[in-house]
This record gives structure tokens, sequence and C-alpha cells, in this order.
């Protein structure tokens, strides 16, 4: 259960068809590293309701934590350099406690 | 950490202008109590970048426990006579370990 000010931010994706599937995946989870990052799990999305084919899923303490990883110099450079050439759509979804 | 088998069911989304808010969620709350539902969190959906308001998470041991919340009686009476009527928009997404 989420805590006050604690965050989890997701995000379903799907690949490029000429992706590095298995490379791809294992910088997304080099993101694990960046300091802040609690509770990463990155999974299949297997739902016959969308066309997302991975969610990726991580907790941050509060807001500050969150804007520090966004800021990160290796989640900035996995963005530019990976993300916008392989990713062919997505979906970011933040929840917090009610 | 989802281990084999255990599948992490998401919904988030939108309620119509007119919508009971806390009846509603209220109804939903009580999806909870249905056999098989673990892991229950209803949160509040805060990312800029998508128009959802709320998002739920629950988690089921395997398929089959999927499938008996699917069509227990309580489910089916919510998703007909709450769901319908008061949701403007939603997104499923149910993922799986890697």
């Amino acid at each position: 259960m989420l805590t006050a000010d604690r965050i989890r931010h997701q995000v379903v994706f799907t690949l490029k068809p000429d992706a590095d599937e298995a490379d791809f995946l294992a910088a997304i989870a080099a993101l694990e590293a960046i300091p802040g990052v609690e509770a990463f799990e990155l999974m299949r999305e297997v739902s016959p309701k969308n066309d997302f084919d991975y969610g990726l899923t991580m907790e941050f303490a509060d807001q500050a934590a969150y804007a520090a990883y966004n800021e990160h110099p290796q989640h900035v450079s996995f963005v530019a350099d990976r993300w916008d050439a392989e990713v062919t759509d997505f979906l970011e979804i933040d929840t917090i406690s009610r």
C-alpha cells in the first residue's frame, strides 16, 4: 500500500518491430540502479484489451526523488538514445495514495 | 515482485462529471471482498501525461482466480450497474512476470 508522499510510476509500452528487444530490456533494467528508484519491476503486459507488450513499475519516496530520477544523466540519456528510437507506443501512469 | 502464474490486474479510469464519486469509490472498494482478490489498492492517478483520475490494482494467484473474479456475481453486477453508467474512459492493464 502506498503511504503518504509515495509515488508509483508506471509505463506500459510496445517496442518497434526492429528494436533489439533483449538489449532494450537490459537497458531498462539498468535504470533500477539510479538513486531513489524503489520496488522496480519489469513485467510482460498480457491483457487482450490493449496493445502494450511490457509494463515497468517503480516507486519513489516523494516528488523530489521522482524529479531527481527524471533528471539523472543515465535516465536522460536512456530516453534520448533508446526510448525515443525504439518505443512505438507508451502510456505513463503515476499513482498516489488517495 | 510477481511470482510465476501471478497476475496483476490494473484499471485506470475517469468518472463522468455527474457520477457520485464517493459512492462509486465505495462500491469499487467493496470489490476487495470478492474471493481471490489480493493486494487491492485504489489510488489517485496524478500524471499530467494522461487524463485518468484513478488507478485500481489487484493481484490474483493465477488465471483461474482471475476468471472467478470476473464471473463473480458481485463483479458482474458492479460492471453492469455502476461501471458502464458512471465511467467515461478507462484502460485495463494486466501484467505477469517475464
